[in-house]
């Protein structure tokens, strides 16, 4: 058996970076060797305690950069997750890259500008670096099932269905889903009737290339998205539903192992799965 | 065992009428008396096949007032089950408590006003009389647990799916629906943060009390109803499905029974049920 | 306003009791009092540190009768709820009625000649008490709405789907539901042909009365109930799913107020909603 | 514009043949040049009328031979579509093949030995044929995303759902999904639990690989598949819901589009999606 992976988490006091210590520390193909996070509440204390689970003799530090040179003294080909905050997480890229660190990306916020002078970057550098705006690999599998299906059902609606805590609608998810079965080439619904809402907005809201998107919002939901197509005869639905964070840590796991072997900037879950 | 009661279907070529042509065919406490339509293209067809099975001896007339007359002297307790047109519906009624035949009225369209001096009428001749919008006893079974639940639970919202050629939404069920729960007297999914909507209309549409309605149209969908309840944990979905006009049958059945045991207009499918 | 209904915790430091602590330390009506666990761990701590709340200054005993006793001395009308074990929960209850503090039971195991006994000894000391199998108002709307539909649908089947951790299917609400539209007195889901399983199992266990239930079982479910009506061209389905402990509260905090009101005891949810 | 597809329908009076006159009478690169069925019944009756569209001046002809010989004399590439019986399906494809005429077989029944006879028949003749036990497009979609979501999910139930008047279960389409993913070379479902039943059979049938399949019946239903994957934290579901014969034209003509573009027989439509 190769050695282990050696894993720096940076945001690991945060909900992501404690479920993915406990997925790192479960994982026998990887070790954690660095724990970092800003706030100051949680200096000093034990990654592993932290997360819920065994003591890890891992301290969370607030320094990154010289966890990363410690990182590469030891070991080779080691591995950065970084779940901060989009103010930071374009330095901690970089950093990670020059310390030949691989990083795997789940924080959001970068701009277009900037994934691309990191792309650079790694190429320059032949570093392998994930960016995954969504770590689920069900909403990637359930989005790449609805493209297949877009080749042959010319009608589709979107459903998403979030807690009434989440302020913005649509949900960053199916606005994806919507933007890639609009990448097919083709509009879809094309009426059969003239339409009239008696109440407006009832029939949703209209994304890319005529796809109707609905919300709906209420305590008890957690997040669900179900795309719908319809053709005469028949109705083919894709629904997921996320109860718990750990839905995401399949994906992480996965984009850990995989940068290793990356020379370049990656976009993307399905691209890797 | 009692004589069977006596019905006359008015609008019998219709897709409804059809089916109660049937329905009536196959109770064996009924009796098809009598079957009429305007259309001159039945004139004279029999009236069991027109609606698919065996002759029945009931030649489609367009003449409802002589059928009326015909069938008092013969039997007493009749009923008239009538799917006509918003147009002439209001003088078949009257026509038919005035023989003494009991309406049974599935034919949308009557005002408030028209409904009000009906129940005068049928109050003095103290005749039944129903007056049924929906006749799907699934439906309104749906709307009375809706009430029920709405006792218990503060956060709702309703989806409902018809095929893409029907032009209006919401669906007038959908908009019965959220007015049963609007009278309950209570402002429903009080907000826990500031909405917003990044594209117009994907939260739905706002019916009575705060209560949102979504309608999506799809080619394969038939008819279908969800009302979605939701409180901390927990989530409480009422759904109803119709794929086939059949569905209706039994609450037509019901109402025929029913209506001759009553002295007065009565409103509603829920009320006999 | 009047005084607070004084409240003690029997079983607080378990998975129910904590979640009950913070319901109760949140409604404004009610006031906890005290708080047993029998686990030596939790002695002495605070029963709103315990909950993941702030400080309530109520520490942990593992001593019922003292804190019955304290409760009556100080004020009238207290309640105990109790989530402890089925070889306790019969004493328990016994004591709490000896000093006049209404039982709230949420602990299962009881026998039906206990249930008896304690309806007696209630009754004799006038002494309101409620046993509770399922504290989920939404279930016991889904069963009441499922009763309501029973009489006019004469077939039905039951999918409840749960996490891959639960040993026993079908659950235990599943049995009830099918018990219950069992005593509506008719034999459901007359045949149409003649059935074959070619795959054994395949059409699920016979419950009472001919009821169907199928126990679906994978990680990412929780707790989920349906049960699906059918008629011709129609379905009526009602759907319940439990995501969180918290979807009992408001059921614990109905029966609390509900039963300072009783002199008896009193069975199911149902009866008080 | 190239001369549209001359086509020959097999089985022309039953359900699917029906259906599969008006699809081709409808679809302007394609065009009837023959109706058979055996059928004394419909002998001499115009094709476009029995599938309740406009006259199509093509009488249904009991004689599959002549009509095949007149077809090829007129025109190149000619298509028989072929829903018969499992008896005579065999010969039925071999004389079109003999004619030159290329089969787009739907009839069910042929065995194994049979399938290989032909094959080596069609190779050796250069001739095109396709055999599809499902037409349905969406059928074969969800099958080939349940395959992706194998590859990622190691839990999988299947619920199918089918009116009473279906005599056997499970459906055949849910046998083939669960034999599809058992191809995958793993087992599902690892227990977590040791599982017991306490009524026998709640826990569905056991397919290949340990995948469950449950198998729902009501009035009112009509064909309907679901595919349940599970994972901590989430739940990813694949439903097809049929309504309307319809849903297998567009696989029917897409067959016989691509059945003129083969040398060989080719047995699936996912082979031609």
């Amino acid at each position: 058996m190769p050695n282990p992976i050696p894993v720096i988490i940076n945001g690991a006091a945060g909900k992501m970076g404690r479920e993915v210590i406990k997925a790192v520390a479960q994982a026998p193909d990887l070790t954690l060797v660095g724990a970092v996070d800003r706030n100051p509440a949680w200096l000093g204390q034990d990654a592993g305690e932290l997360a819920g689970i065994e003591p890890l003799e891992i301290p969370i530090t607030d320094q990154l950069e010289p966890t990363l040179g410690m990182a590469v003294q030891e070991r080779e080909l080691g591995v950065m997750v970084d779940f901060t905050h989009p103010s930071g997480v374009y330095h901690n890229v970089r950093s990670a890259i020059a310390y030949g660190i691989r990083p795997v990306v789940g924080t959001t916020g970068l701009s277009s500008e900037q994934i691309q002078d990191l792309a650079e970057f790694a190429d320059k550098a032949s570093t392998g670096c994930l960016i995954i705006p969504n770590f689920s690999i069900g909403v990637v599998l359930l989005q790449q099932a609805a493209l297949q299906a877009s080749r042959h059902f010319d009608h589709v609606e979107i459903i998403e269905l979030h807690h009434n805590q989440k302020a913005d609608a649509p949900s960053g998810t199916a606005i994806q889903t919507a933007e890639l079965l609009a990448e097919m080439g083709k509009t879809y619904n094309p009426a059969q009737v003239q339409e009239t809402e008696t109440i407006p907005g009832v029939r949703g809201g209209l994304a890319a290339e005529n796809i109707r998107i609905h919300s709906v919002r209420l305590p008890g939901l957690i997040a669900h998205q179900e795309v719908i197509f319809g053709a005469p005869g028949q109705i083919y639905t894709l629904r997921h539903d996320t109860s718990d964070r750990a839905c995401y840590m399949p994906g992480v796991l996965l984009a850990i192992r995989k940068v290793t072997q990356l020379k370049n900037l990656v976009y993307g879950l399905e691209k890797i799965l």
